[in-house]
């Protein structure tokens, strides 16, 4: 773990009016007091993590905060996409309550997405809204899901059906974090890296493709690179749309079909951003039978997933039915209307439209790249 | 069941900026069609009710409605504080999933304050936030919990610990209801009404005070006034403070005493308007030792509250240590902080004050006022 410290943070601001606030990215910010300056104080603060994450960061985040609140609790949850449950929020309100943490309690999340969603739903909830910091220590997390304001917990029947829009006061990523990820995960938060190029900025696809070594092996520069202008493109796309109106709903690229994948084969067997992966390749095919792009496009994106070392090739997750069960899936999706699949298209290279699609073309791309 | 459409409603606007939304107060609303006029329609809704409520009003709101969505789905809840719970939460989830209901769904609370307060939140959280339509069938929920956007469930440590501001698109107030209502819940809704006489407008408390067997015969004009006059203080208090930054907390008066004697008791055991009740007594007296009010106020206000049938002294909630009972439920409170128990306390008649009292002063009000 790094613990010096390091001035040197690049900084995202976030525009969303009175719900404005920065994303701060560096090496050793976790352990530096001063990621932290400006926020309001309070008597009591909660950090909510996970079992994998506190054993390597807990402590140092608690030296960080200590003088800023009287009072630093903390709730360790279970790891895991199958744990973003009621049950597990519960255990935050049950944390809170049980310390008497008040409206000023200041959360603090520390781990990754599932982490992120938890805390910043139960920061939404607790005695109708309490204040929160992300402090993201996974590569997903810190360029997607600690960006936007969406929180979110898991239902049987479908992934972040239940949540709220609600900001933290300020993202802090420490890159540093990273060096004791697995490489599953790593790959998994490059998914959400390489999507941001189709939908919004090819320069940006061309630099990955360039630097996919670097990433791989955590240089410097490259991440905090990645990171940074990740984090530029989610603001810009969020500040315009931040209750997903229409926009916004573009950064879902590879999602309808990656959530039918992860509540198909169970939450936790493939990894958000995995899941993601494939999905993004289904739905670039799809865009290419829909006469949107082009073979050659469909083949460059496919390569730098690849090269990324995630699937490209989606789950059966049905060995009867297939196609029908991913219908099925799909139709729950929270972009659904009235029935309707709505998916996330490109519509040309370094452009995203969100619309619908023939069932039967649909299935012909499911049948065409689903792999056991 | 009145089943005549009545066109001669009362209005009162809620200024939110863009959250802004009508209350219709009149006779025989819910059965009319125009009620709803002007709000989005969508392919689904989910009318959200209770076993008391449903057999009677269900199908008649659900003909009133049938013309503005394909398909009006109906969940039906346990009756009862008690059931104001994450699984009761969740029926409705289930519900809203298992019929494929998507982001545009309306929901519509038919009830009471337990009904308003489910159905709130899970349209702020279904989804990350669909609209909803309040349609409160109690005096409580007419006059207080259907207006300006308190959402909750309870947490077994803490009465409304878990919720959201969310406002309603708009408030159908259909007084015809009241003619099923037992008496009991009438003498309760009053509660709320007595109280915005105290905290800010003395001259409707002595209209109350002249009108009250009026109020408890259920007559057309006087029902409609008293309901009309509550919304119009609440909506200008609310309009104010929104997410309660300070002076909101005002619609608290009597709620500090009244919810440890709500969870002391067991959630369902006094009516939240009998806990009210008795809780506006509590602390008028505490106001009175603290200099703030004189003893004739005090005993005007537990005329009036009395002469509404409902309880002027507080629950025994514990035979050996009732007062610190109190103290530590009042703790629980979300107006607390950093341990301090905050409470609205009348500071000369008609004006109200949030701030801290002395231990012993309280623990002195709650021995002088309780009774097995």
């Amino acid at each position: 773990m790094t613990t010096c410290s390091n001035s040197s943070s690049r900084n995202v601001a976030i525009d969303l009016g009175d719900r404005s606030y920065d994303i701060r990215i560096g090496h050793g910010l976790l352990s530096d007091p001063l990621s932290f300056e400006s926020l309001p104080s309070s008597t009591a603060a909660m950090v909510v993590t996970n079992e994998t994450v506190a054993p390597l960061y807990l402590d140092a985040l608690k030296r960080s905060i200590a003088r800023r609140h009287k009072y630093v609790h903390a709730v360790v949850l279970p790891d895991g996409e199958a744990f973003k449950t009621w049950e597990s929020l519960n255990l935050i309100f049950d944390a809170l309550l049980k310390h008497g943490c008040d409206r000023k309690t200041m959360l603090y999340a520390l781990g990754g997405g599932v982490v992120g969603d938890m805390t910043g739903f139960a920061a939404a909830c607790y005695m109708r809204g309490v204040p929160f910091v992300q402090v993201p220590t996974t590569l997903l997390a810190q360029v997607d899901s600690s960006v936007g304001g969406k929180t979110a917990i898991n239902h049987p029947l479908g992934k972040n059906m239940i949540g709220a829009f609600y900001q933290p006061l300020r993202v802090v990523c420490d890159l540093s974090t990273l060096n004791t990820l697995p490489q599953r995960e790593l790959s998994a938060g490059l998914a959400e890296v390489i999507k941001y190029g189709p939908i919004h900025d090819m320069a940006f696809l061309h630099w990955i493709e360039l630097n996919m070594d670097k990433l791989l092996t955590l240089d410097a520069d490259a991440l905090a690179h990645a990171v940074q202008r990740s984090c530029e493109i989610k603001a810009q796309v969020v500040g315009q749309d931040e209750r997903e109106a229409g926009l916004r709903a573009i950064l879902n690229f590879g999602h309808t079909f990656g959530h039918a994948i992860e509540a198909g084969m169970g939450y936790g067997a493939w990894l958000h951003g995995e899941a993601v992966g494939a999905g993004m390749v289904m739905a670039a095919i799809l865009s290419e039978r829909l006469g949107m792009v082009d073979k050659a496009f469909v083949q460059r994106l496919r390569q730098v997933i690849d090269s990324a070392r995630l699937p490209v090739k989606g789950a059966v997750i049905d060995a009867n039915a297939n196609a029908l069960r991913y219908l099925e899936l799909m139709r729950l999706d929270k972009k659904s209307e009235s029935g309707d699949i709505r998916f996330v298209l490109i519509d040309g290279p370094g452009k995203a439209q969100v619309r619908a699609a023939p069932d039967d073309v649909v299935m012909s791309v499911i049948n065409d790249c689903c792999a056991a």
